[in-house]
């Protein structure tokens, strides 16, 4: 049994809960309210020191970090059903995928960042909606533009099952919906999120079905 | 042999660079200014549509994108040396620690966002400096007090042979000198980064040494 320290809308926490699911594993849910500070309490610093959700505590007591990391040991120590392809090739497109959002999208627009900017530059509402769509207009683009374009995707970004490439498209469609963004200039990325949203271990993870929504 | 289409300066390409010559792959240099524009060709943009360095190309003909992908690739198909310990828990541990600066480090500190900044709030180069400093910051204290704590650091990241986190690690340390960071108050990534800095593969992957270098 897994504790899973986590916060309804914290985008890497839906890819671990859409992960869990996925795999059929059952978790605890603990619950950070990140604007409340429960994240930066010496208890959760000890656990990760950078203050950020989500953590995977296991069975023994220890602790995981990083979101990707995580979801990577449990596609090697649950393999079925499986979040990356069989072949080598396979899983370097479902991985270049999932960075794009990982690295290229989340990084960006997370809280931290978003205060930072309030803070340091006094951004108001207006200008921090601005540089999250931004963000995630300049790869959905590309990721849709990757998507229609290649052959390898099928009813989801790759082939017939979903990866980990789904699981980060999953949560950042989710976290656009903080900002109402629009998904309709992206009909393949709305053609996946709506196929996977139909499963029930996806649909169960998304931010307004967990028990600390609000 | 391989392409590897890139930028003497970009963190990313410097971490293809160091994987590659640590597993003694060799590959022809292709250099892309990018304030010239060099990756926004129409040639560019249909091997890598978001227009970003690096690429590698493969013998075949064939591209790929995002270093970390990459780098995994390579790990699977030139699996010596490693660049992933062989338990399961040790590579949770590596990826964690090269997502550390990949995901929390880079995205926000790379040459368009710098830019954005600019040219969308105005921000001059002292408030970029301040900007890129701040985030170097916030990950690399989390980083120093991991390395320091855990008992699994070694003469590298991760015990006795360098990792992807030594590579993405490596990659940053350089990167800092953009800014002149001073490292002095992260000693034991200083240790490592000097280490690493010893090893011919590591340092002739730097970005003073490369042909495109100014």
């Amino acid at each position: 049994m897994f504790k899973l320290h986590n916060f309804f809308r914290s985008s890497t926490s839906t890819r671990l809960r859409v992960a869990l699911n996925f795999k059929g594993l059952s978790y605890d849910y603990v619950s950070y309210v990140l604007r409340r500070g429960d994240n930066r309490t010496e208890a959760y610093l000890q656990m990760n020191p950078a203050g950020l959700v989500p953590v995977l505590e296991r069975k023994d007591g220890t602790s995981m970090t990083q979101s990707l990391a995580i979801i990577e040991w449990l596609d090697e120590e649950y393999p079925r059903p499986a979040l990356l392809p069989r072949d080598a090739d396979g899983r370097a497109r479902v991985r270049a995928l999932a960075y794009m959002v990982a690295c290229e999208i989340h990084p960006l627009n997370n809280l931290r960042v978003l205060g930072y900017l309030a803070d340091s530059l006094g951004a108001d509402e207006d200008f921090q909606r601005k540089w999250f769509i931004h963000w995630v207009s300049e790869t959905f683009d590309v990721l849709e533009a990757t998507l229609a374009r290649d052959e390898d995707t099928g009813d989801f970004c790759h082939g017939s099952e979903p990866s980990l490439a789904d699981v980060c498209l999953y949560a950042q469609v989710w976290n656009n919906k903080r900002f109402d963004i629009d998904l309709s200039s992206w009909p393949t990325i709305t053609r996946i999120f709506n196929a996977l949203d139909a499963i029930p271990a996806f649909h169960s993870a998304a931010p307004p079905f967990q028990p600390d929504a609000s």
